[in-house]
């Protein structure tokens, strides 16, 4: 019998080689979708997913608007979908995330744009798949079967093809510029010095009894945070409540009382620094905060460290300690995070 | 000294009358505002809010997609403040929703919008805020000074005056046709009747234990779960996690072992249709739920009754019990509603 966790284990520590193989045999593929949307210059880009990719979706979104200054957003499939809504899309990019590649409605929403005049692209780990195939471009993650029920690997496969679309679409003919190329081919080596770091399975221990657990992020980190929480819920069964923080300044602050773990993923750019007087807010709560990131900060007790990078990269760093985290915690519960309970790897609603 | 929740009762039980005020002194002023936007035809609607008012603009997008036919999203702030993006909004409408029009980022967004040749609109309980100074038009939702802190009549405002806006803009002339105005004027007599009805604050007793909770909801519905759980939050300190109901069967549902309380707001229309698959999954997995909504379903035990309308219309209605839950409870586990631990009215996140 496999040992209970080998499989995420495995998929999660893959992570630098995935994104190496991305980097190294998949770029000028990336680099020919990405001329091709440059020069039909999309006057919006609409992004469909679901679970962990809508996470990487988010992380686009804001890409798209910051680093091309062309408006973005997440679609919800259910208005297309439920409802026959058919949104006039002459001239939007729709961009459908997926690594199995195999939900219908996301398949539905793609089939739904191309017909509307929308230019359509799956964004896939499985490109022989009726996403890819519903699309009029296809963008295949490479990132190989994934053996745990979880996704991880796929997921950090997923936001660096989308950084590298973006940033080939922001250079025109698709082709990186060279201190941008030189960043993406660094994130690797990054990525296995984050995973050498033993701080984030060894704080399990402190969260074996937690029943919730709040993440809390802003901007490019606010992924990072729903994708925290996502795998925790996923795979050790606590209420994981993601928060950007300026949303939970709003209201569910309420909630934080000293019982009650935040990690807060802040990292030295604006939007760091805009997080600061999140925590200082939730010091005065006394919450028990701990902080992933390259900075110690006031108000945060414990800190899983991450390397000094530009916000837009930190996404595919961040995450690599959390989901060790998950996975630690799980086994400390004793589940099997292979395996979770209720939990298939395609879902198929419509 | 002042009952605890004697506030938020008292806001709660103002619905029908802020809705009938609506209905009845603003419809005039909300149709000009339809008018002029219909005439400018946006190629794009984003929305921009906090809190309770984001789900009300999550409510509006799906309207505008449905409704209209123009792509709709929502739009975070920090693309824009903190990380300083200047997407081309030229043609498009950018709506800002705020009980309070006080936030700084939503003012900065609007500014930002109009700036760069957006057409823009304030939807606003402070017609002199600074958010209704930088927006072109403002829709006044004029439900009156909020008593309590956790929003609750200014959110079915915001609800109603949305509607009425989509609706407007769908006419054309800003005018409502005659089946929809008597569909919109027959909402505060309904509401009356929903809130005469005691079964959700009976229901409190059950949860007064609870730790975590669900929500759930697909299409229209989908705002109203993520509002309930937001309210329940804010008052009650509990975890309330509110999932599409096609996200729920895509990993969270790993969580919702028998003990974990799941409220499920489950229509008759199309999105109710395809929450079924769902109810009956978490009744394979002894899920404890509860439905809000018109019929009784397979896989749900208790129920609390709201009244057979379109689903388009259920988000007004739907939610009212769910605020006097969020009362109840907090009531029942000795905490003030109208003054919630570490919230304040106006967030000033920049």
């Amino acid at each position: 019998m496999v040992e209970p966790g080998a499989g995420m284990a495995a998929d999660i520590a893959e992570q630098p080689a995935v994104l190496t193989r991305l980097v190294e045999e998949r770029a000028s593929a990336i680099a020919e979708v990405a001329k091709v949307i440059a020069q039909r210059r999309p006057r919006l880009v609409l992004y469909t997913a679901r679970g962990t990719s809508d996470h990487a979706a988010l992380y686009a979104a804001y890409l798209t608007e910051i680093r091309l200054g062309i408006p973005a957003g997440l679609v919800s499939p259910s208005a297309i979908t439920v409802y026959g809504a058919r949104p006039d899309l002459s001239g939007a990019l729709v961009v459908g995330v997926s690594q199995s590649g195999g939900s219908p409605d996301l398949v539905e929403v793609t089939r739904v744009a191309r017909r509307a005049g929308a230019h359509t692209l799956a964004v896939t780990n499985a490109p022989d798949s009726p996403l890819a195939q519903a699309a009029e471009l296809t963008i295949d993650i490479a990132a190989g079967p994934e053996r745990a029920v979880a996704a991880t690997k796929t997921y950090t496969a997923e936001l660096l093809a989308l950084l590298m679309l973006v940033e080939g679409i922001r250079a025109g003919d698709g082709v990186l510029p060279a201190s941008e190329r030189a960043a993406v081919a660094a994130l690797p080596d990054l990525a296995s010095g984050v995973l050498a770091d033993a701080t984030a399975t060894e704080l399990a221990d402190r969260y074996r009894f937690a029943e919730r657990l709040v993440t809390t992020g802003r901007g490019y980190a606010y992924p990072t945070a729903r994708e925290a929480a996502l795998k925790l819920m996923e795979t050790s069964y606590l209420a994981a409540l993601a928060f950007s923080g300026a949303d939970l300044l709003h209201g569910p602050l309420a909630m934080t009382d000293p019982d009650v773990p935040v990690i807060a993923v802040v990292g030295t750019g604006p939007a760091g620094a805009a997080m600061r007087d999140v925590l200082v807010r939730l010091g005065q709560r006394r919450a028990d905060v701990v902080v992933v990131g390259p900075a110690d900060l006031p108000g945060a007790g414990l800190r899983i460290p991450t390397p000094r990078v530009d916000e837009r990269y930190a996404p595919l760093l961040d995450i690599l300690p959390l989901q060790r985290l998950a996975l630690a915690l799980a086994l400390a519960r004793g589940e099997n995070p292979d395996t979770p309970r209720g939990l298939t790897k395609v879902t198929e609603t419509l």
